[in-house]
């Protein structure tokens, strides 16, 4: 920005600039913003949707960020700019913007686009809602009720309450927040110094918004007490009951186990029967974080992957990852009748939530959240729902797993892809071995090498912009690949250019 | 829903359904959907832009829920709809959605629209972006800093911090955990077991997200001290300075002094300088929420209000809310320089944040949020500054006040208006007098009876459709209106039809 304004009693001037005279005319031009309005959607269609989900261009256009910065001329001005130029940056953020969509981006577990849920989600922009109250969300405040109620009976519940938040770590402290005040209502008033430690249960594969909670609520990251897993990176429930007994005997208030369904990295599944066996034994709250996986439950052939659920206090879902809705849609679901949410987070503004009102005043929700704006996320996901139906988004989750089988057979025929263990779920996680690696597995530097195949496989890619796909560490193996398949854009054919391309950029390493 | 899935041993069969054959093809159709896509663009334009901003329009379609959710259909079904019923559902979602672009919404402080914001939105949608590392947001990542350098250049700073959250309560929770981490870095493993007892520092008038806050973050609403404020709703440095020194003496750790700029009721600004003052004595991190009055910044006429803000540590804004910029846009800034944002919030996850990547990796960003995922904010704003500039918000900003000094004087001139105080800011809070009522202030039941006024002139309004404007009882001061003046699309006329709709509303009562 050029200039910048000190305070000085200059300031406080009072002189009119000329163009503030004419009082009666709005500041806004309808036809002009209209019209820019229709040149942006042309520039989406053709940028984003049409180029930006071909298999013929690229998934990224990389750039350092040196050169992006002044590509993009991100500098903020005192006077604006003319139209063709604002359109000109209108389709440089989205030339230089990672093609989400595209059916090669495998690499996080958000991509992909459903063409109702993105006219759901501009009409929900459009519309600028705020959903608090009955009086200025009427449809929304019907329709989260109506999604959630739809949601919770894939859960098994036929009652019940939830609310739509940003993103699943937020869903995930709710959970935490409400399991405490269940226990102990007077820590809304009083806070934690007068309670015992409270102490929460997860397992190292859990997501890392478990301990940002519980950091964030005041909790800390050593009362989060990690739970062993199995060789699949699924909670073991004997280890939990250990684990439990032991905090109890050290003086600790056990309040919450929190379990994964669909782990970020491997996509493991937390067996949830056995371990509302234990929650129920110490009576604990079990919340189920299933951000990634609880899209299975659309999917008559999988969803027993997450057998128990409906014994869960709270379950955590994110429809924005494999049902595709867009970021961010993402719900707690709770089994509680009690209103319970509404008594741990309302602060009873007589501004917002005023009882005097002329209509069932239970119908502003807005008091259940602990956001005060909060934007509306359910009306991509109902509209989406309402053109596919349960059944079509059945189909896209049975199908993801359906590709992935596949990607795993076909590695297994390929000598240089090792993969760590049969997935559960949709996420492979596979070594590449270079052919300069192969059977050299008991040299001393083998695991170095092969920690820095990844890194230069994935530099390469986005360099060339021909796909993306994620790696990491985990606990003692060196870094790996994990593979993401769910896009209801990819077909098999994508599997077999992923497979071709990690080789065509890793043969020489 | 139609069908629920019980668990079952029939839910491991295997069978697939025969739309699966065909791997080859993607199960979205994008000609189907693009042109979906299409027909839905035209209703927002021509629903929710054109007739949604037209004073011969309706600001609200009033409905009973009953009537409504049956209007709607909102059931969610197995099978999946046609096209045409489809885009009825996105006709009928408009319609009765309330128009909150519409220049009679005065009831909250977001509506109105820019354009340039608009199409920054749908962008923003379309390219589906997580900010949380460069890889994957490369334009976003520098854009959003280039944006927060911009507004943190109006505080006064040319160094410091910060990040976009949803909403401004998040961004009042996270100036909350920051102070308390600095002082205390041990509580983010540890809890908040071991340490004194925290003390947070506001007046009456501030938003209810400072004890929202403190309730979730583990600290206690009843460790909120409420500090006197003077008739216009301004925190008392006087009686801050008491109040600290008692929670001293009674053994507690005060740490954080939570200001308004902009109250959200009456529009106050906290003396932010003497505040200060009192800040810098007891070595207290200073917070400012200027969630709705930060946009004076651009003002050089009005921008005094906020004089003193360069001495605060954190600053919450809401430009989705004056600069009309789009729900959610919400930003924290910092004047900090030593990374206490990271610090205090990080994970270290290494599967997205991994330290071996082939770019700087101080441009993954997403560690600093307590989110995961997290939404682009950055893009509506930057390309509205770039539309009109720092003037043309300068500008919007100035007018909104002159539309406020015209309506007070109207309000004034005319019988039935008493307002409550000169306002400071854009906000007017005013009694409407029914000629019943007039000269009856000493009657015993004349509060009890103008406490009846608003709300059933509120009534009328929405169900005639004919604008929007919220009350409230504040202290002891029974329910009045509250008018808020800040959207490019008002003029001078709107201000009249608003006293002349009262008047029409109310005059009977």
């Amino acid at each position: 920005m050029a200039n910048m304004f000190p305070f000085s009693a200059a300031d406080m001037q009072t002189k009119e600039p000329a163009s503030l005279c004419d009082l009666n005319e709005p500041l806004i031009d309808h036809s002009e913003g209209q019209h820019f309005l229709n040149e942006t959607f042309k520039i989406i269609m053709e940028e984003v949707l049409r180029k930006g989900t071909d298999i013929k261009e690229k998934v990224c256009e990389w750039k350092e960020p040196e050169e992006l910065a002044l590509l993009l001329d991100l500098e903020l001005r005192a006077t604006g700019e003319p139209r063709h130029r604002l359109l000109q940056r209108v389709k440089d953020v989205a030339k230089y913007s990672i093609k989400t969509s595209h059916p090669r981006f495998f690499n996080q577990q958000y991509g992909g686009v459903d063409y109702h849920s993105l006219a759901g989600r501009f009409l929900t922009e459009a519309l600028n809602t705020n959903l608090f109250t009955y009086e200025v969300a009427p449809v929304f405040v019907l329709m989260e009720t109506e999604v959630l109620r739809g949601l919770r009976q894939l859960v098994g519940w036929t009652e019940g309450d939830g609310i739509f938040c940003p993103g699943g770590s937020t869903s995930n402290m709710y959970a935490m927040n409400l399991a405490r005040y269940r226990l102990f209502p007077e820590v809304k008033s009083q806070g934690l110094w007068g309670l015992p430690q409270l102490t929460v249960f997860t397992s190292p594969e859990s997501h890392y918004s478990v301990k940002k909670g519980a950091a964030y609520l005041g909790l800390g990251t050593d009362n989060v007490i990690l739970v062993k897993v199995d060789d699949g990176g699924r909670m073991i429930p004997a280890d939990l009951d250990e684990k439990i007994e032991l905090a109890k005997s050290q003086g600790a208030v056990p309040f919450l186990v929190s379990c994964t369904s669909g782990t970020t990295v491997q996509g493991a599944f937390d067996p949830l029967d056995h371990i509302a066996d234990v929650c129920q034994k110490h009576k604990l709250w079990m919340h189920v974080d299933a951000a990634w996986g609880g899209s299975v439950l659309f999917s008559k052939q999988h969803r027993h992957l997450m057998k128990g659920v409906d014994r869960a206090n709270s379950v955590a879902w994110n429809p924005h990852k494999m049902l595709v809705a867009g970021l961010q849609c993402s719900v707690l679901l709770l089994q509680d009748t009690t209103n319970l949410l509404k008594q741990c987070h309302s602060a009873n503004a007589t501004y917002l939530f005023q009882q005097d009102k002329f209509y069932d005043v239970n119908l502003d929700i807005g008091d259940k959240s602990v956001q005060c704006s909060r934007k509306v996320d359910c009306l991509k996901l109902w509209l989406m729902w309402k053109a596919v139906g349960s059944d079509g988004l059945a189909e896209r989750v049975d199908r993801a797993f359906i590709h992935i089988r596949y990607l795993v057979e076909q590695m297994k025929k390929r000598e240089g892809f090792h993969i760590l263990g049969e997935p559960e779920f949709v996420n492979v996680c596979f070594w590449y071995i270079p052919p300069s690696l192969r059977g050299k597995e008991g040299n001393a530097d083998y695991q170095d090498r092969l920690a820095k195949v990844a890194p230069v496989i994935k530099e390469r890619m986005m360099k060339q912009g021909t796909m993306m796909v994620g790696y990491q560490p985990l606990g003692n193996r060196v870094n790996f690949f994990r593979v993401i398949v769910f896009s209801p854009l990819v077909s098999q054919k994508d599997m077999d250019f992923f497979l071709n391309e990690i080789e065509r950029l890793g043969n020489d390493l």
